[in-house]
């Protein structure tokens, strides 16, 4: 019998970290079960959680009785147990490529954290609007367009050839200021979007707020 | 001939991420040459910096003539292209351990701010002295050890199983609160103090002003 998959997240659907090992489950076809925690209720908080999760944040997944937290973690782990090419290729095959992807996973989590901030992704799955960008979140949005335009080479669909789970993670990033209207370059805007077209990240979107513009 | 390894610091060896590939290298017994750059005086913001690294962070390495930055991307790079047995073996060969060493890695470069803002390396490294934790610092610094205590089984000697990079970067998180007298489970410190005797770390701390407690 194989052992299930479970991934947390929060009930307003509003994590781009979840999003990501959500994306990863369904790029890859696996069947799981959506848990989705009340982070106001304090959900998380119980032991029940906090000692499985370590972390007690979300997303954190269930693979049997096996539990990890932190969604590059999950991601990786996925693609070593279901790796390709039974299952679509999340991360590439050669060293430098897949260091490439590892590189804007790790940017997208620790970086810019006035765009994070100031374009929550309330702005993006909870139909919050957004307010004007501060100095230091207009000197952060910049920096964003400046890395990303050098993680995704002139005339490339993807930062490492074919789509990876980076693609999922920085064009989500990018659709805080694609989405709000803020300044961004179109060929930024145009892959952000065409990420957003993907099967996957429309079923993610279906369960929010989100509206195309 | 092999191509060279080149690994970007700050002239301050106060960079936690740098420390994490530094240690990474040392593990593994690759010839690397050290290049500090004045951040103060922006040499990493030129674009002979900024066009290759992508982040213009640092840290960043060259390897020939290939360049990748995030330390956590970095780590894993090495690991792949320098791999086990004939270098350190840095990370788990099961992908479950693994995936915790991972959760780990992505824990220390994202969560816990408030600690990594009020216990700084400044008061590892250059001598600085810590000021009392705020409530917010409190709240965080509680939620390390907390963290932490789950990471670390009790009993264990490492996170998973033998010595992993996961292990030198949750010590150097942890001693922003041990080496500054700050509230911590003995196990975790006697923890955070044997990593820091490894010979890898103890060639990191010898370019710094560390002074053992
Ligand atoms: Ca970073
Ligand atoms: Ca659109
Ligand atoms: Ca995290
Ligand atoms: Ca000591």
């Amino acid at each position: 019998m194989t052992d299930d998959l479970v991934l947390y997240g929060n009930k307003g659907w509003t994590s781009p970290y979840v999003f990501s090992a959500f994306v990863t489950l369904k790029e890859k076809g696996l069947p799981f079960r959506m848990e989705v925690l009340d982070l106001q209720a304090g959900q998380h908080r119980r032991p029940e959680y906090t000692e499985p999760s370590s972390t007690g944040r979300v997303p954190a997944l269930r693979h049997g009785d096996f539990w990890v937290a932190e969604s590059s973690a999950i991601d990786e782990y996925l693609e070593e147990v279901f790796p390709p090419p039974a299952h679509a290729r999340l991360y590439p095959a050669d060293p430098r490529q897949r260091a490439r992807v590892r590189m804007v996973q790790a940017f997208v989590r620790s970086d810019v954290l006035e765009v994070r901030m100031e374009r929550s992704t309330a702005t993006l799955f909870e139909g919050a609007a957004a307010k004007p960008l501060t100095p230091a979140g207009r000197v952060a949005a910049e920096r964003l367009v400046a890395v990303a335009g050098r993680f995704l080479a002139p005339g490339a669909e993807h930062v490492a050839g074919e789509f990876t789970i980076a693609d999922a993670d920085l064009a989500l990033l990018l659709q805080r200021l694609v989405h709000n209207g803020d300044p961004c370059p179109e060929r930024l805007a145009v892959y952000a979007q065409r990420v957003f077209q993907r099967p996957s990240v429309r079923e993610w979107l279906k369960q929010t707020a989100w509206r195309d513009r």
